[in-house]
């Protein structure tokens, strides 16, 4: 028996390598390839996938699961081994129950879905994106009824980006969360605007980098294993454990974004290089589920990006980078205008106030479209609606309404919630931080990190995907995700910074 | 029949798709990769080299060339389909010969070979080495033996590079050779040395990164199809026709030898620009072969690059470039000092009247070594006696002599006469041209190369790897390879540079 699991593992890094090889691909397409190589890289991705498809469809990998998965359940739940098979078990029950003829058709319609969809926004058009979409929305319902009986039709979808979760426990915690956060939005909506106009102003770009790589350097990202690029919209990918890359981009009107961007891009790096390595060139070797990917991100980002502690050492730094910008600006200042709340019509610039209305918005839509109660074409209305309930504003048009996403004409519909989920988590683990490490805010006040990253490592990072999500959150925290600490953490601190 | 022909089509455009993909993977390991990522890169090098040989060497590939080989040999053997199929049928040949244990065996070898040599070379250790160069020899013997009969042990090795040519053939080309340039090195070395001190103080390498820019944009390089970065090593590679990347690196004790290396790298890149559109994401969208190539490489370096032509152009936009350096010295003094002639210990560093005769000495070696008539252990004394013959100069260490190439290491017997060859066929062409355009040197000297670009595409470049080598030479040149013209062309420049 030892033999088939050695013969899996083995299989199992070769297919880890093919994702890798095409992970280098996409990676060098948004960094550094030429327009000219466009066309030709898109089939050599499109190889590739098929490649991996059929590396772990193969019956060899059936027949070595048939043998290796009553074992696994025999073995200790957290050893790696166990983990890995059930996963890639997990994994392969899922590619297999859907015929293959469907994955290139639904490929193809994304694809064609993602023309119409830049058209359709470039002129400001829904209809010319209709059909696109309901074909879409077609094809995923199709998708959900392989994996009948289920408990909702969205769970399908839902388990792809997170597995084991149900769309009965999403509901359930954005149910609470979206009151909640509305009745905050509109105590801050009472209160004097902040004024932020120095963030909109000239800022070097070579300046901006290198401040941006201080600070994640000081965070703990390893240079040894890992790189900084520019792309178009910013990202992070693994080529393996000592090779993590993100990216970032430079804003001409918003200075801040490229490094808030730099954190949080930052803080999935670093979960990808904390993985032990023991799971490495496995399946196991990348984060548990993009919510727990994303509450990494949004801690690094935002519950210590910007927060007056980190502040309190970096803006001496920051003033003295960009005198001409900020000389008359005081940390208070700066820090008030970084936090500024405002409702406003486009999810990725959003605040952390509003944010989370902007994906419960899109999940109401897109459960609503999987369960046959909203059609595609009500669609731009439905959205506006929402966005006047959550809000408060109507968009003026659909390019800055229900046009302004890539995931849909991308087919990723169930992908949306985990953002707001990794916000969830986020504020969870950082409770059990404060609890954990008592100064560890002052230790972000002078600049140190190492205790906190290592609390990561330990609790988070060195996993890997070998625990799905809700196990791996209450693991932690004693709790599956909830958000009763993130209406902790948001309220207090917009109530010290807006006075509510 | 047709049927049968999309399907091999299908399956070869997946197998160039899966080699773009680890081109990506390969440029990328040399070029941006981290230190922390070796390992990882490793494995996925292997398994996608893995996952190459299978998709060519399967039955499936094998049924439909035993279906469609027949029908080739029927078509026009200028068509596109004849020439994809008989040049697959050949490499599918070759690679079924071998049986897959023995490509894994000499994958190992090579990989700890690599690590001796560095090692020897490190400690100027032949010794160290020895086992592991003896290991690679037996292998390649038995490598060769797979193809008996053959009419020499070396053909099976040079036929990987290039394709149909005969040990027999290269033997008498650089019997020619050798003689003639002999005899021109010992006439020059009767003449004053050439002073060329100011090429070896420092020059700025933005400055010559923007002048190496230029140079080849001016050649023809299309920035919209490819672009350039560092290495420590220059190399060019294709991830398709669309998409070119060439790499150069600065030296601080050599100015020109990254200007050189831009241009040597331009001509790789300007050729697998040039394939035709049609035979993109097929096997034959490549060079005919190393050697072919090479001739694109040295005729834009060489023959163009250290010209007088060329530098009437260039030479006082250098000088404006780099005045500190440049201002007293003539465009005359400049064309000599880069046009030096001093036999020296390294290859990679030779001028073209030495290069040529390291390649020799290796050639000898490498058969001597095939042929059984040299043991490994005498390869530094064979190496040295040979120095002394053809260049009048001893390595006074091995690291300067026998272990200064990478090549054995990496198993790579029948490699070396393709630089040779490629320098022979550069001058070829080169009389050709100036045949079909007498206006090319007027048109280098207006810093006009479009014509010769063009010329270049339409005989050599369009072609991609449609023909064997000697096929496509004499096509062009109405000569198979020959050395005359490279003689001619030595003999008329190095009279004028030293008044011979």
């Amino acid at each position: 028996m030892n033999q088939k699991l050695d013969e899996f593992k083995q299989r199992m890094s070769e297919l880890t390598d093919l994702g890798r090889a095409n992970a280098v691909v996409g990676w060098d397409q948004q960094v550094y390839m030429p327009h000219g190589g466009a066309e030709d890289r898109g089939y050599v991705l499109a190889t590739m996938a098929g490649l991996a498809h059929d590396k772990l469809t193969c019956d060899e990998v059936g027949i070595l699961l048939e043998e290796l998965v009553p074992l696994a359940k025999q073995m200790d739940p957290d050893s790696d081994d166990a983990c890995l098979i059930l996963r890639v078990a997990h994994e392969f029950e899922k590619q297999t129950k859907v015929p293959r003829e469907k994955v290139a058709e639904f490929a193809q319609a994304t694809a064609m879905a993602e023309v119409a969809w830049e058209h359709a926004r470039a002129e400001d058009d829904f209809k010319l994106f209709q059909a696109d979409l309901e074909k879409i929305v077609e094809l995923r319902r199709e998708y959900a009824s392989f994996f009948k009986p289920y408990d909702h039709v969205y769970d399908p979808l839902l388990d792809d980006f997170e597995p084991g979760l149900k769309t009965k426990e999403v509901k359930d915690i954005f149910g609470k969360l979206r009151t909640q956060q509305v009745a905050l939005l509109q105590a801050i909506a009472q209160k004097p605007e902040i004024n932020d106009s120095f963030l909109h102003v000239a800022y070097s770009e070579q300046a901006q980098w290198d401040f941006g790589v201080d600070v994640i350097t000081r965070f703990g990202f390893d240079w040894n294993r890992g790189r900084e690029d520019k792309s178009v919209h910013p990202f992070t990918t693994s080529f393996g454990i000592g090779d993590v890359r993100l990216t970032t981009r430079f804003m001409a009107d918003n200075a801040p974004s490229s490094l808030f961007s730099t954190m949080h891009e930052g803080g999935h790096a670093m979960y990808e290089q904390g993985i032990d390595h023991s799971l490495d060139r496995s399946p196991l070797a990348t984060g548990a589920s993009m919510a727990v990917h994303e509450s990494q991100s949004r801690l690094w980002e935002n519950i210590i990006g910007r927060s007056k502690s980190f502040w309190k050492f970096f803006y001496p730094r920051l003033q003295k980078t960009f005198p001409a910008q900020l000389a008359g600006v005081s940390m208070e200042q700066y820090y008030r205008a970084i936090n500024k709340v405002e409702p406003s019509f486009i999810r990725t610039e959003a605040d952390e106030a509003t944010y989370n209305l902007h994906i419960m918005l899109r999940l109401e839509l897109e459960i609503a479209l999987m369960e046959g109660s909203l059609q595609v074409k009500d669609l731009p209305e439905a959205w506006n609606a929402r966005m006047k309930d959550y809000l408060g504003i109507v968009p003026p048009n659909n390019r800055l309404g229900v046009l302004q996403d890539v995931h849909w004409s991308s087919g990723l519909l169930g992908y949306f919630p985990t953002y707001a989920l990794g916000n969830l988590v986020s504020a969870q683990l950082w409770e059990k931080i404060q609890s954990d490490i008592p100064t560890v805010e002052a230790q972000i006040e002078a600049g140190q990190f190492a205790e906190l990253l290592a609390w990561l490592r330990l609790n988070i990072h060195r996993h890997g995907a070998k625990f799905e999500p809700q196990v791996l959150v209450k693991r932690v925290t004693g709790s599956t995700i909830t958000p009763e600490p993130y209406m902790r953490y948001l309220t207090k601190k917009y109530s010290e910074i807006y006075g509510l």
